[in-house]
């Protein structure tokens, strides 16, 4: 739930007031996304979203999730595209906050994905891993390896306060990924976020991929696993292998893994599931008295954690071989 | 900032189900309203608004509030239509809670109206008060004079943590407001809650008029004392006579005020202010731990009343007698 910064009247005006989108039929809060304040906009032209960027995203990167959208939207990806104002900036300053105008995208998130949503996302993955390979931006990912102890750290001993056990637990995970981590393997654009909040479908088609403010630099097959942990477990923490099969087979119906990706994966699946642990727990120390926002469980991704660590191969995630003849059987 | 009830796509696709509205093609949370649940729904065939309703809308009284916006829409008043299911029915129920689909409406809500606003706004709550006079329906106001001493005692001795003197102050405006408290002034359907985030405009136009949950039957005059306390005081507490004048004048416009409701808007004027100070003080002591919404600064209205008690008469808000040649003049 989102909205943090309230825009005036004078504010909005002499904003809009920089763009040729016609006269201003509707602006309303929406109340989603938790990093940025984003505001319904209908003008007599379209309908677009208006979105101030709060202090979470780092002013310096917006040019490149900017650039990246223009890019992966001329592509035929379907995700924002950045409206230019009339001297050509996609970037301006509203309310005291960066501000950028993007189309508004029609779909819905769905909050239940079935193994159909599962294989539509994956295959939309690795399109945009593709559409991404010829991107000139470079940013390395924040979040990844690099950053956790330091994360960690932050949380200052007070794991233990959201559940006994997890200080250490955590601290023994940190150890042995940074001792196992892969290196070397097909790097490339990752949109590193793709929770189900963040994909549209109209009916069962997927229409749309929004929020690319943690999009980075990093290994394709770890933007996977970050999918895996979002979109394939069940409400009750069991791993729904359906699921995984259908995003696997979509992602690679498009992109075929490399062995040493399929090798992997089950490593990347617990760091994907500990960079979320992690920020979560953060997050959850440090809420404000009074804010707006209740945060994150950390534990889903502690018990998540706990799952990927006896995973023994891929194929457990559903993985299976690419057959040979999948493509020309599909198209006969 | 709404949207306390999350909506499952189980339950969306079931309840829209019911509805002859053509393919979903976006649902999204709106941030604004703090007494129900609100979503921006666009269809194939148009744009609707869904709203929950909280515990805080009596169930029973829904059928009032949805005829009532019937029967004004089809007088032309620009206000949110229920929309029929295939069975005939407004109202329906979607995660546990009643709901309603409405037309949507264009416009925005001026956060600093100027006097133009004021205008606009009183003409329209004239117009509404002409075109709910064959109402059929009538619902007594639940937040007038007979409701506030026991709003008083919900605040359970609490007000002076509020600010010093607040409690004493308030229990003597009780008093001599039951005592002077105007009987017999023309009565109808009123808005009850006509600030500015319930009123839209497109430019400079009134393009609509939204959130009918306190409408009732009481004194029309008294509406527009709500009004002149929403929508004519600046951020430092004084009141604005030029937007006062514009709102009566552009009530008269349509609806020449009384002699005796001239003569009580004063009084009125107080209650207004007591009213909605007396709700904001009960929210205000009662915020739950982990609210998501920040409750209103009930000593906003203790200022107007302040300011009202000291009004000798109409004049001082800017009340002129009607100009008999005033209609002539115009139309010429």
């Amino acid at each position: 739930m989102a909205v943090y910064t309230e825009v005036s009247d004078e504010d909005l005006r002499g904003f809009l007031d920089m763009y040729d989108l016609g006269e201003v039929l509707s602006f309303k809060g929406i109340a989603e996304g938790v990093e940025n304040s984003n505001y319904f906009l209908q003008t007599a032209r379209d309908r677009f979203i208006l979105t101030l960027y709060e202090k979470r995203v780092r002013e310096a990167d917006l040019p490149f999730f900017l650039g990246l959208m223009e890019h992966l939207a001329e592509r035929g990806l379907e995700c924002p595209l950045p409206v230019r104002n009339r001297t050509g900036q996609a970037l301006g300053r509203l309310a005291g906050r960066p501000a950028v105008i993007v189309t508004f995208l029609e779909g819905l998130a769905v909050k239940r994905p079935g193994a159909g949503h599962c294989r539509a996302v994956g295959a939309e993955l690795a399109r945009l891993h593709e559409a991404g390979r010829d991107f000139p931006g470079r940013r390395p990912n924040a979040l990844s390896l690099g950053s956790w102890a330091g994360l960690f750290a932050s949380a200052d001993g007070q794991a233990d306060r959201v559940a006994p056990g997890l200080a250490a637990r955590t601290q023994a995970e940190l150890d042995e990924l940074a001792a196992i981590w892969p290196r070397g393997l097909p790097e490339g654009v990752i949109h590193a976020d793709l929770f189900t909040d963040n994909v549209f479908f109209i009916g069962d088609r997927l229409s749309g991929v929004i929020d690319f403010y943690f999009a980075c630099t990093d290994a394709l097959a770890y933007d996977l696993a970050i999918c895996l942990n979002a979109w394939c477990f069940e409400p009750d923490g069991s791993f729904n292998a359906t699921k995984g099969r259908a995003m696997i087979a979509g992602y690679q119906s498009v992109r075929p893994l490399e062995p040493e990706e399929v090798a992997a994966l089950p490593t990347l699946a617990r760091g994907a599931a500990l960079r979320f642990m992690l920020t979560r727990l953060v997050d959850w120390l440090n809420v404000p008295p009074g804010a707006l926002v209740r945060p994150k469980d950390p534990l889903e991704y502690d018990r998540k954690l706990g799952f990927h660590r006896k995973v023994a191969g891929a194929t457990e995630y559903g993985w299976e071989p690419v057959r040979e003849t999948a493509t020309s059987t599909a198209s006969a």
